[in-house]
């Protein structure tokens, strides 16, 4: 990459364009079907390959999954966890199995991510090393959400499974953690606000309350 | 905001612009002071709050350090980690103490960044509780990090630092993680590529090597 791509300014309607996508991104859960075409994948995968990373581990891992049988098999999972979820939901139980909380089924394209084995940097992360690595790949997933939403398509990150099925599902190494199964592809239209906001399910934080001056801002958390 | 603006169609050259940010932005150590206007910091914490979390938590929080002095406690703490760090290298110590590895002392605006408390929601996160809150920051920290390139400055995360040392220092309740001090102002230029890369320090991966169908990609992780 020349130093005319890594140094060029940036207009005010460039940066404008950046904070319309950041804020008209959604994590969706209703899709369409559809496909993604290769090179449009391409471009998103490049763009998770060029995120930060602590110490430059890169530890950012992608399976696409292909075979509709795997694909199957990941739904069952999470079918299972939706349903000991719910368990532990008390009074909001009925309310979250109405939700429609993931587009496994729906999506063009499902990518597994998954955290690497630790390969024992340390630069950057000696003290919070699972951390680190953690915080570089989800880097990796929010430029990738970005970018879908940039080309007109909608990304939702599924969590709801046990890692470790998962991981045997993918021939995973000893040590690597999946951490978000990714529906992706073509949507009927994007939610307004985040859906868990709009279906009443929990409200936006004012600004207020999550940033302080020299000491953490404790109106929320202290009365929790 | 209104359905016109989360369902906005983006153009080919607005797709382009995104993915420019996205590929010149940088882990940046090298800042030249001055300072950041109120409403441009405004509209980076403003992206940052526009991030996804598991099930809407929001478990993000800011804290702008203002004080000199505090700004100088947490100096002593990274100088403090930096040299436990180096410990670790062994054959590369001398290396490592060379690099510039933060810029805390030169940038204009420094934030902590904080994990919250626990606040006890399972949706999503039943199964994978810490990582799916810290992920929840670390997206909130990327849209951030384009946002600063998209103003034309730099951005650099700190993350030498015992948490606890910095969590006493701002106050922080029982439960709350710092992870980040970010760093952010002007800059003189943006590196070409990832400074450790340019360095020499480590090599960027091939895509074909983190990138896979079906299967993990075992190429790389298999030998380490």
């Amino acid at each position: 990459m020349s130093s005319n791509i890594s140094n060029q300014h940036f207009t005010e309607e460039e940066r404008e364009t950046l904070y319309r996508v950041i804020h008209a991104r959604r994590d969706m859960r209703h899709f369409i079907g559809g496909e993604v075409a290769d090179d449009v994948l391409a471009r998103i995968l490049d763009a998770a390959h060029a995120a930060p990373s602590v110490g430059f581990m890169q530890p950012w891992r992608f399976v696409s999954i292909q075979k509709p049988e795997l694909r199957g098999d990941l739904i069952a999972l999470v079918e299972a966890e939706k349903v000991k979820t719910s368990e532990t939901m008390d009074a909001r139980k009925a309310e979250f199995m109405r939700l429609k909380v993931e587009g496994i089924r729906d999506c063009a394209e499902l990518i597994a991510v998954i955290l690497a084995p630790d390969d024992g940097t340390t630069f950057g992360r000696r003290t919070m090393p699972s951390e680190m690595a953690l915080a570089s790949v989800s880097c990796a997933i929010q430029n990738m959400w970005l970018a879908a939403r940039a080309e007109n398509l909608g990304m939702g990150w599924v969590s709801f499974f046990q890692p470790e099925d998962v991981a045997e599902l993918l021939h995973c190494p000893e040590g690597a953690q999946p951490i978000a199964l990714l529906c992706l592809g073509p949507v009927k239209a994007f939610y307004e606000r985040p859906m868990l906001e709009s279906e009443g399910w929990r409200a936006r934080e004012d600004l207020s309350s999550i940033l302080a001056e020299d000491s953490y801002p404790l109106a929320t958390d202290e009365h929790r």
